[in-house]
């Protein structure tokens, strides 16, 4: 059964976790949430770099056999120094999602070639600023507006997934994007924000717009699935098993974790990284 | 001149200052940000008193002849850890809050030792972990209820300070606490929130509330201003000067400090404080 190390700033990329499990449920899973230095999105390039790849090889250590990169601001800033240091395969979201994007608007018979289709990038303001998403996008023929949000990610962790508030929050960012672009697709680039998937798409839709919503989260666990497909057979009757870690607050990660996995969260252990 | 050094984990201390300005104009100023480990409230007390005295170490060597913690988490975490670990006098932001709540109770003609009356603190979920505002009013005779607002940091940062979603947040926060206590104060135990000081003030009103609005900030300048007057007179010809560092995140520094402080900043000068 292969070990999966998935790492995360926090508990964001638990929602990869979730969308992983049903495509990979034969795996042990070894999740690492760095709580005691999130954000890393208001840190320096280095000091992410450092950052994940001492939980990189902590990951690593515990026996993994492919690293999960769920954190938009890691994989924006450390994906190379990540792949540097260890020597199993690293999976990040940013490219999965902007391939995931690629692929619905080329299904709906557009031709990328062509038309350089609009796609607009909902995510941190540390995602927007590395333009990570730009990037990736643009090899694909893609033109993406990247659009920070930052209220979303205090909101779902507020538990306001489905109140007026956070509705009234997501058209004012939308409407306000959509004067600036025309997308065909509109990807979820944090991943907090499948837990406001729903509210997102309806929002979309009452402002005329008919893009498709591409997760970034289920884009990732449907390329680490392929990837460890290439590894060997499945075998579908080992049920998943589970490590969870956290740097600090072990308390909040048990508690909104639950919410963010879609299932009971396993016990927590507090690890020390240091600094 | 007095040097004052102001520490907080982020640019919240600036209000602070921004109230000690007027009471205290003959001072140097230095302000610390500790953006790059910030927030605290999320993290341990030893860890947060480690962050802490670092900081408070770092503005004693820039020559402060007194420190102020402009910071909710640092005080109710931190203060007797900073105290023993400098030279010279600190003033924190929850007992001068306490007490302003006391003495506007007071002032309004209220028998505090026969009616023990409410006392209502908006507060981080940090804050309120730590119960340092119970435990503050309780040795002045009141009664606190402690209410934590998790979503108004982001939504001042997001410069949403006079904007329909921020005061429909404040009215469910508000309408929630006021099922819990009959306040006679409600003290803004939080530095972001003397920026949406009015709204709540308004969100009180509405909601039939008279409480008097007590802002923990301006209260800590005057309580600074106090301690100062007794270590000699003031020259009212000096002009107040500063110097501003910041551990990461500079550029954000710079942008929001000015709403907090209500003036142009000074150039924010990048700080290495290690881990």
């Amino acid at each position: 059964m292969p070990v999966l190390g998935v790492f995360d700033s926090g508990f964001g990329g638990l929602t990869v976790l979730r969308a992983l499990l049903p495509l990979v449920p034969n795996a042990h899973y070894v999740y690492l949430g760095d709580t005691a230095r999130l954000p890393y999105g208001a840190k320096s390039q280095g000091t992410i770099a450092r950052y994940a790849v001492e939980a990189a090889r902590f990951l690593e250590a515990r026996s993994a056999d492919m690293l999960v990169i769920a954190c938009n601001t890691a994989t924006a800033l450390a994906l190379e120094d990540i792949r540097a240091a260890v020597q199993i395969p690293v999976v990040g979201v940013i490219d999965p999602g902007a391939t995931a994007a690629h692929d619905v608007i080329r299904a709906a018979g557009i031709s990328i070639e062509a038309t350089h289709p609009e796609v607009l990038v909902l995510a941190t303001a540390a995602t927007v600023q590395s333009h990570a998403y730009l990037a990736a996008c643009a090899q694909l023929g893609l033109k993406a507006t990247e659009v920070a949000c930052p209220l979303l990610v205090p909101l779902v962790e507020e538990g306001w997934t489905d109140h007026p508030v956070t509705r009234e929050v997501i058209r004012i960012y939308l409407s306000d994007a959509l004067t600036r672009c025309t997308p065909r697709a509109v990807v979820l680039g944090c991943t907090h924000y499948p837990l406001i998937a729903h509210e997102i798409e309806a929002a979309l839709r009452e402002l005329g717009c008919d893009a498709v919503v591409v997760d970034a989260a289920r884009a990732t666990a449907e390329a680490t699935s392929h990837a460890l497909g290439a590894h060997g057979p499945a075998s579908p009757l080992a049920p998943a098993t589970f490590e969870c870690f956290a740097t600090d607050s072990v308390e909040k990660f048990q508690r909104l974790g639950t919410h963010f996995l879609g299932r009971t969260m396993p016990p927590v252990t507090l690890l020390d990284l240091g600094g």
